[in-house]
């Protein structure tokens, strides 16, 4: 089973913290990892078929506090697809001028969608099929880039369609929010002030938030198992969707 | 003016000779780098909006031998667009379910392409708007990846009509072929059986690829100055593209 982590915050902050406590897990993920960060409407996309514990890749990561306000990221313990660098998530496409990371954990059986359109798998795994079909279906739903609250009423009708199929935890991101859905293990929270020291769950290392953020910052850590041992995480529900915005759940009126 | 690397091989190599003496070029070209390698059909883009001499990342790039059968890499003088991460060369999109890579060098005036399709840029510069051209038009011309041969006669119909608007130094791979058109500075070389010693030309550092290759290694480099000084490159001549296949210019028969 693959491992998600994904990052969304109001201020450029960096994942070195919460990277460091996810690689760690990679010992039984080896078959590759990958993280994208979005900058801006830029997006840097790192990936490496070796696990991250040893990738010169993960190093560089840990090492090289790269601010972004959207993250996604990956590590790898492959169920479709060979260990092969076009098989590793994160996957990257651009649509109506911006650009799209996705990643996925879990196991889509049979899984084969009609993709008619301008987006094509360029690798052999269930996950970057189920990407290209939300691609193709997203464009045909809107002709520019939609609001996260139209992005995400959409996304609620298409996903179903997609984790029929089997287990479908995946966290997308336009570098503005980042949609995360879970079926089977997905948590989060939100740090913001007053922000407090925490400590990573599978390493001997803590960090104090409060000596390192300023009271407006806020961040939204999601992640398949949480990553440190005193702070409240929030499981997701079976089936349940959120869009985060601004380092918190996007708040929205009930539909009538 | 930015500054184009490229590698075509044979069997996969690694760049970082090559790179360490382009990467050195980069004082004056400080508004960032970029550096793509396909392995297999997947692909790795590294950017940094930082000059390669300073970037972690190029640091990276130096001390990681990636083998790869086919390279882009570009230093950028900003002319058009700003000093952002989404206006970094080399570019990616998908077509056809493999990956394609740009980079430019050059400005190209008042180019507003018609892009009515499934490719947009994300950025600003005129650079990402003729790559998006581009894909749109080969598209349009074939139903699936042509044979390099095919793609040549494309983009040997396409390319002059970017190209009237200014300086339009590229490179194009799809991780099988690599597609060099020179408007006014590009040179090549190739690599092959008996392989000899080669000096840097701005740095004092030498290689014996004697000791490095085996017979049957062949690797093409395309620069737009000479790397070594103990070489013989050869200049393109303007308006000349070549496309490179497993180390060399394709060679074909004259077209009636």
């Amino acid at each position: 089973m693959c491992q998600l982590l994904g990052m969304n915050c109001n201020t450029p902050t960096d994942i070195v913290f919460s990277f460091t406590g996810f690689a760690t897990r990679s010992q039984e993920h080896a078959d590759g990892f990958g993280i994208a960060f979005f900058e801006g409407k830029g997006a840097r996309l790192f990936v490496d078929p070796q696990a991250a514990l040893h990738s010169p890749v993960a190093d560089l990561v840990r090492r090289y506090p790269i601010r972004s306000t959207n993250v996604i990221a990956h590590i790898r313990k492959a169920t479709q697809g060979e260990t092969r660098l076009e098989n590793c998530h994160p996957f990257v496409r651009e649509l109506w001028g911006r650009y799209w990371v996705f990643a996925h954990n879990g196991d889509l059986k049979g899984y084969a969608p009609h993709l008619h359109a301008a987006f094509r798998p360029v690798g052999d795994t269930d996950s970057e099929a189920a990407f290209c079909w939300l691609m193709q279906e997203l464009a045909k739903n809107h002709a520019r880039v939609p609001t996260p609250e139209q992005l995400t009423d959409t996304l609620t009708e298409l996903v179903p369609q997609v984790a029929r199929h089997g287990t479908f935890n995946f966290m997308l991101s336009n570098g503005h929010a980042l949609w995360a859905h879970c079926s089977t293990h997905l948590h989060y929270l939100v740090r913001e002030h007053p922000f407090r020291p925490a400590r990573l769950q599978d390493e001997d290392l803590s960090v104090n938030f409060a000596e390192l953020a300023s009271p407006q910052d806020r961040v939204a850590v999601i992640v398949t198992e949480p990553l440190t041992r005193d702070e409240a995480w929030t499981a997701f529900a079976p089936g349940e969707l959120i869009a985060f915005v601004d380092g918190q759940p996007l708040r929205r009126p009930a539909r009538p």
